[in-house]
C-alpha cells in the first residue's frame, strides 16, 4: 500500500478544503457575523496545521499507486473534508451537536440536500454560502478538482484510478488521452453551466445571494436552498430556469464535451441520454395528470409536476410544492424517480441510467439464454461492446445497493417513526436527493432521527454519493491486509 | 416449438385438477352444500371435456423437448389451473367476480395466501377445502406431481427441464439420477411431512377439518386459514406445531432427503441452513425485545415473535397477532423478512437465502477484485464451485425481482391506497406471503383494488412462485418467433 502517496493526496484535499473556507469567512466577517467569522479563521488555521505536518511527512511516495489506492484516497478523503468541513457550524455555535453538523455537511459534500435544521433562515449567511457551496465542490468532486489544478500523481496511468473511484457511472473513461487535461475540461464545462445558471437567475430578479447559492445547489444537484420553503417563494421564472438547468447537470458531462467537438449525432443518439428525456417526459406527463386537480390550471400542475420530476430524477431535491401532500400514484412515482437516479457521469446522485440500461440489457440477454442456451450475446450499448466485467461489477453494484438500503432501514427503524418515513429517509439519502416522505418530506427535516440513525444515514450519503465501493472496501479486510499491490 | 408435447402436459393438468375436485365436491354434497357441489360437478365435466379432447389432439410429438418447452409448460399451466380452479367460486356464486375468484385461487396454487374475501368463515367447508388445498398441490408443484405418478414425458432429460421450471431456487438438481424417482421422493417426503403435522395439530384438540386445511396451508407454506383470525383463536400449543412445521416445510427438500440417507453432517454443515435458522433466531431475538411491552410474559412476547417470524420468513402468512399494530422495527423486520424468504428448494417462496448467500458471495469477491483485479476466485458454497452461469443468471433474477416489484408498485399505486399498503402488498403476493401491512395487513384484505391492480398482483403471485422465468418468457417476442430449438 503507498501511504505516502495516500497521504498526500488527503492532505491536499484538507488544504483546498481550508482556502475554500476565505469567501464564507469574508461574507461572514463583512455580514458582521464575527463568531461565524472567527469559525471560520480557526478551522482554516487547523486545516492548514494538519496539511503543514502532513505534507513534508509524505515526501518521496512509492511508484505503484493502483485501484486500491484510488478508492482508498477517495474514501478517505472524503471523510476527512467533511470532518473538516463541519468544524464552523460547531464553532460557531450555529449547529452545537457535532453529529448534526457532521450530517448537514455530508449531506452537502454528497449533494443530498437532507438537513436537520428546523429553520434554514435562521443560519447566518457565510454559513448558508459554505453549505452550499460544498453542494458545487461535491457535485463534481474534491479531486477531481485537484487532478485538473495540481498534477500531484503525475502519470495518467495513476490518476485515472482518482477519476473513477470520484466520478459517477459504471463505466468511466478519460475525454481526452491525459488526466489532467480530462479534470480540467469537466471543470471547465461546470463553471460554465454553473455561471450560466447565475446569469439566468440573476435576469429573473433574484437577489445575488440566493442566485448564487441556488446555482451551486442546482449544479451540484444538490438541493439546499437558503429559504425554509425551498424554491417555492420565487417567481415561476425562476422556477423553470431550475427546471431546465437541473436537467442540464443531470447529464453526462461527456455530452457536453461532445457538444463542444460538435458530435451533435453522436449526442442525439445516445440511449441513456434518451432514456433519461424518456423517463422524465413519461413521469411529468402521468404526474401532471394525477395532480391536475389540486391546481387551478393545467399549466400550473405541468409546471409543478416538471419541477418536481426534474428535481428527484436529478436528485437534487429542491421543492416548489409538498409533494408529500400529493396523490399516491405521484408519491409512488417520486420514490421510483428516486431509486433511478441521473445519467452516469453527471453530478446526479441514485442508481443511474445508464446502469439501469446495462442490467435491463443483461437482463434480456438472460431471458434469450434461457431459451435459446447455445446462442452467445454480447451486451451493446451506442454500439459499442460492454466488457462482461463492468456487466459483472454493475450486478455487484445493484447487490450491494440493494442491501445497504435494506440493512439501513432496519438499523434506522429503531427509532420508531413511521414505515413510510425510515424507508424513504433511507432513499432519499442513499441516493442523494434530500427529501423523502412522511416526517422527512419536503416541509421535514432529519432533526428527529436519533444520533445512530444520524451516522447511518451520513454513511449512506457517502455510500451513494461515492458509488459504494470506496466506502466499502473501507470495512473490508482485505483492503487492510499487508501484502502485494494486485 | 413442441407444441404437442406442451399440448399433452396442460391437457394433463386440466385432468388432473378436475380430479383432485372430488373430496370438495364430496364434502359439499356431505354438508348439503348443493350448489357448491354442483359447482364443482360442472367444473369437473368441463375439465374433462377440455382433457378429452386436448389429449387426443396431441398424439404422437415431436421428440425435442428443451428448456423453452419445460418453461412454457409451467408457465401456462399454472395459468389454466388456476382458470380452471376459480371456477367452483364462481359458479356457486360465493364469489360472483371472476377476477376475485382468480385472485383467490391463485393466491392459493402460488401458496401466497393473500384473500379479497372479508368474511373466510362465511364461504362453505367444500370451498374452504379446495382453496386450502390448492396450497398443498401448488406448494411442491403440480408438474413435480405428473411426473411422480405419470411418466408422460419418458426420459429424465427431457423432464428435468420441468422439474427445474416449476422447483424454486437457483441450483436445482435431481435427488437421483432418475427424474421420475426424483419427484416422488419429493412427494413422498411432502405427504410424510404434511401426515405428522396433521397429528400433531389433532393431538392438541383441533377439529379435524381445521386440521387438514391448516395442515395443507402449513406444508404449502400458504397461509390460508378456515377463521376470520387465522391461527390467532387456537391454543398455544397448536400455534407452537404451527411454528416449527413452518420452518420444516421452509427448509430444502434435499435437506429431508439426505437425513433419511443418514447424511447428518452434510445437513448440519449447510450453509443456506445455517443462514436461514441463524436469521430466524436473530429476528426472533430482536422482536422478542422489540414487542416485549405489548406483552404480560417474555414468553408470550417469544411466542409471537417466533411465529411471526417463522410464518413471514417461510413465506406462509399465519398470524396469531395483528403484527400491523407492532412497533416500526418490528414491522420494518418483517417487510425484510417478506423479501427474504425461504430455503431453495423448499415449498417457501420469497428471494430464498441460497441466492441471497450467493450474491453476498458474488459482492464479496467483486470487492476482492476491485481491490486485486489480477486475482482470479472462484464462488464455493458447501465446497461445491459455483458455476458463472448460475451467478449470472442469480444476478439477472435479482435485477427482474426488483424492476418487477417497482414496476408493480406503481401500478397499483394509481388505485390511491397509501405508500406503505401499496409497496407491502406488492411485496406480500410477489413474494408469496399473503397479509402486508396497513389496508392489507393480516386483519385487512385486498378486496378493495381495483380489477386492474388485482390482475397486477395476480401476475405478481404467479411471477413469484414460478420464479419469474417461465412467466417473463410469455412475453418476450423471442419465445413465439418459429425457429429452431436452441
Amino acid at each position: 500500500m503507498n501511504y505516502k502517496m495516500i497521504g498526500r493526496y488527503i492532505s491536499l484535499i484538507i488544504a483546498v478544503a481550508g482556502v475554500f473556507m476565505l469567501p464564507a469567512m469574508i461574507l461572514s466577517f463583512a455580514d458582521g457575523d464575527a463568531a461565524v467569522g472567527r469559525a471560520f479563521v480557526y478551522t482554516m488555521i487547523l486545516s492548514g496545521a494538519i496539511a503543514g505536518v502532513l505534507i513534508p511527512l509524505c515526501k518521496r511516495p512509492e511508484k505503484g499507486f493502483y485501484a486500491r489506492e484510488g478508492l482508498l484516497v477517495v474514501g478517505v478523503g472524503w471523510i476527512v473534508i467533511s470532518l473538516i468541513g463541519c468544524l464552523p457550524f460547531v464553532i460557531s455555535g450555529a449547529i452545537p451537536q457535532f453529529v448534526d453538523a457532521l450530517f448537514e455537511i455530508v449531506s452537502g459534500f454528497t449533494t443530498t440536500g437532507a438537513t436537520i435544521l428546523r429553520d434554514v433562515e435562521a443560519l447566518p449567511r457565510g454559513l448558508l454560502y459554505w453549505r452550499s457551496f460544498s453542494h458545487w465542490l461535491g457535485g463534481m468532486g474534491v479531486l477531481v478538482f485537484l487532478l485538473a489544478i495540481a498534477p500531484a500523481g503525475g502519470k495518467s496511468g495513476f490518476t485515472i484510478h482518482l477519476l473513477r473511484a470520484e466520478s459517477t457511472g459504471p463505466n468511466v473513461g478519460k475525454l481526452v488521452p491525459k488526466m489532467r487535461k480530462t479534470a480540467m475540461i469537466l471543470y471547465v464545462i461546470y463553471i460554465a453551466l454553473t455561471v450560466l445558471d447565475l446569469i439566468f437567475l440573476l435576469f429573473g430578479g433574484m437577489p445575488f445571494f440566493d442566485a448564487i447559492c441556488t446555482a451551486f445547489g442546482t449544479a451540484g444537484t444538490g438541493g439546499f436552498g437558503v429559504r425554509n420553503d425551498s424554491i417555492a417563494g420565487y417567481s415561476t421564472y425562476i422556477q423553470g430556469v431550475c427546471t431546465v438547468f437541473m436537467l442540464l447537470f443531470g447529464v453526462s458531462f461527456t455530452l457536453f464535451f461532445m457538444l463542444l467537438l460538435r458530435d451533435f449525432k453522436g449526442v442525439v443518439r445516445n440511449t441513456e441520454l434518451r432514456m433519461y428525456l424518456g423517463i422524465v417526459a413519461v413521469s411529468t406527463a402521468v404526474m401532471t395528470f394525477n395532480i391536475r386537480g389540486l391546481y387551478p390550471t393545467l399549466f400550473k400542475a405541468f409546471h409543478h409536476a416538471v419541477f418536481q420530476v426534474s428535481s428527484i430524477m436529478t436528485t437534487t431535491g429542491f421543492a416548489t410544492a409538498d409533494f408529500d401532500k400529493w396523490p399516491s400514484l405521484s408519491k409512488a412515482i417520486l420514490l421510483v424517480l428516486m431509486l433511478v437516479g441521473a445519467c452516469a457521469g453527471s453530478t446526479g446522485g441514485g442508481f443511474k441510467c445508464g446502469r439501469l440500461l446495462l442490467l435491463l440489457k443483461a437482463l434480456r440477454r438472460n431471458i434469450h439464454k434461457t431459451l435459446h442456451p447455445q446462442r452467445v450475446e454480447v451486451i451493446q450499448v451506442d454500439g459499442q461492446i460492454i466488457d462482461e466485467e463492468v456487466v459483472s461489477k454493475t450486478n455487484a453494484y445493484l447487490c450491494a445497493y440493494v442491501v445497504i438500503m435494506i440493512l439501513s432501514f432496519l438499523a434506522i427503524s429503531i427509532d420508531g417513526f413511521s414505515v413510510t418515513t425510515n424507508m424513504s429517509a433511507v432513499v432519499a439519502c442513499f441516493n442523494n436527493i434530500g427529501p423523502g416522505l412522511d416526517m422527512v418530506g419536503p416541509v421535514g427535516t432529519y432533526a428527529d432521527y436519533s444520533v445512530f440513525s444520524k451516522l447511518v444515514l451520513i454513511f449512506d450519503m457517502l455510500a451513494g454519493r461515492l458509488e459504494i465501493f470506496p466506502i466499502l472496501i473501507l470495512f473490508s479486510r482485505s483492503t487492510w491486509r499487508r501484502g502485494g499491490a494486485n
